[in-house]
């Protein structure tokens, strides 16, 4: 093995395509959805809903996986490692992945359910609801890691998603500790308040003892702790993990690290037209200077400037260029 | 059979999914694409340049088929006639229409070749230039024209691409027998110079035999009657069918009808960000007049508006709702 790493970053996620419409808050309403949120559907489900949906754009997205897309979009060397089926959806996603130069090497299942999708109702107020059917990504087992590519990476990075499937559960804590014990880094994002709840002494286990960098919103890190108010949560998580990167979406980020704390603001925005896609990006931006040894501040900033740029245009991974931008922090 | 249409228009044409990226003059030069056109490609070809394509994004696409979107969205009650397979694309092909509002129950292929796709690549001028691989498209015939729908329709609407496959121009011109049968109108566009090109001949039969509406732009126009100068054509497709509308980009365009004749300014722009879609939304927009009895000039009018509308954002169904625009009209 090379001494130096072959990837700045390694994902490992949900491998899905979204199916995007534009909708309204009745249609939520009388499909029973609770807006912003993330629920997994089974086949039927995810099927009945799409027929009822308006006419929608489809395109690779997968929390993890657009991290790994704004990461190569700054120039990051980075692989993915997550699950889709041979069919038409799974060759997109990995097409779109490696189009993007994104390492995409794990094997497509031959049978079982579909590549996974994600139905994204987007209303007019800019907030996504999602029903996720996970299909394909189901099916990621430890089996499915290629840890040469795990060991040969600076950070390995995971969604919280993962946590919805016990085998995704057991490929995640493996590749962690093929991750630590070939002297790399471990990042987690918790993904959403939901699966928090769902999932919550697993991930008080994994924040700490497993976790170097954790990024979670507001409301994820307040129901890790199960409590109200956002700075009792940054008490409880100081020390639990090397960096915590806690997001406020217009008020910013705070970074603690010890007993170093940076309150980052928001970058100026001119018209937000769809959130999602912000922590994913944030995290994109975070990990491309953590991972080129920048310190936390500017490593903040960067993730400020690329979870500014996503939620003013629709989709969830970045359209413009932003190496510039970057380049400019130094 | 009512005595009332049960449809204002049906359509018929190639049923695609578009796969959308944006690129440069170099890719083009580089894949030896010729800037603007349609070109037709195998699955060989098209699985080749979609392995150098940068990410895409997948949308229901197909010409003939935008403009039934169209004329869903400004209230046009329609139906759609076209070949798809049964797999993902197919569904999501299917799905995208009858969520729009309009009939589509052509049965899906259930061998053969996977969904039509049509690889557009964006360059920053504005301009699409495309690859079809016409897949199940290509399995149109005439068995599968609902015939009932087309004599309940007003008019039926066809594209010029269908002539590029032999049985799709034996159910074109059935459609067209179809309809005349049963006291209906018959329109088409043209689509595409380089597809008159392909059937000049079958072309100047159609329109001079078999056609009241035709759509064409002004290089088919010219293509069709091998003339360098538009008002040269405009002075050959006089007579040969009920109406012709000719359109002419930036310059708006020219509908004659007989000793009648209109020169309709385009609609004003902000700013353009894809072309593609306008001819297809022209024609959406003009029928949606005409279906509804307005008069050549107003039917023009509703033209130029939808032309506009999508040439100024990605995509070439409309985003924006333009009934009341439509509607102040008259």
């Amino acid at each position: 093995m090379a001494e130096q790493p072959e990837y700045d970053l390694v994902g490992i996620g949900n491998a899905l395509v979204d199916v995007v419409a534009q909708t309204d808050d009745a249609f939520l309403n009388s499909n029973e959805l609770s807006k912003g949120g993330m629920m997994l559907v089974d086949t039927d489900q995810a099927s009945a809903l799409y027929d009822r949906m308006p006419p929608g754009i489809e395109a690779s997205g997968g929390s993890c996986a657009n991290t790994m897309a704004g990461f190569a979009a700054l120039g990051g060397n980075g692989a993915y490692i997550g699950k889709v089926r041979d069919d038409q959806f799974g060759t997109v996603f990995r097409h779109d992945m490696q189009a993007l130069g994104c390492d995409f090497d794990t094997a497509a299942a031959t049978d079982g359910p579909a590549t996974g999708r994600c139905l994204v109702l987007v209303t007019p107020d800019a907030q996504r609801t999602m029903c996720t059917f996970l299909g394909a990504a189901c099916l990621l087992t430890p089996d499915d890691l290629d840890k040469d590519v795990i060991r040969n990476g600076r950070v390995v990075y995971m969604e919280g998603y993962l946590f919805d499937q016990p085998p995704a559960q057991a490929a995640f804590i493996e590749a962690a500790e093929t991750a630590h014990a070939a002297g790399r880094e471990v990042s987690i994002t918790l993904s959403d308040g939901f699966c928090v709840d769902r999932h919550r002494d697993a991930f008080r286990d994994l924040v700490e003892h497993h976790v170097d960098v954790l990024f979670a919103n507001e409301v994820e890190i307040c129901s890790l702790y199960q409590v109200d108010g956002f700075d009792d949560a940054l008490q409880q998580v100081r020390g639990h993990c090397k960096v915590a990167c806690l997001t406020r979406s217009e008020k910013g980020a705070v970074i603690v690290s010890g007993d170093e704390v940076h309150v980052i603001d928001a970058a100026p925005v001119s018209k937000v037209l769809d959130t999602t896609g912000a922590g994913d990006q944030y995290a994109a931006g975070f990990l491309y200077g953590y991972t080129r040894g920048m310190d936390l501040q500017a490593s903040g900033k960067i993730g400020a400037i690329t979870a500014a740029e996503v939620i003013q245009h629709y989709g969830a991974r970045p359209e413009a260029d932003l190496r510039d931008a970057v380049a400019a922090l130094g």
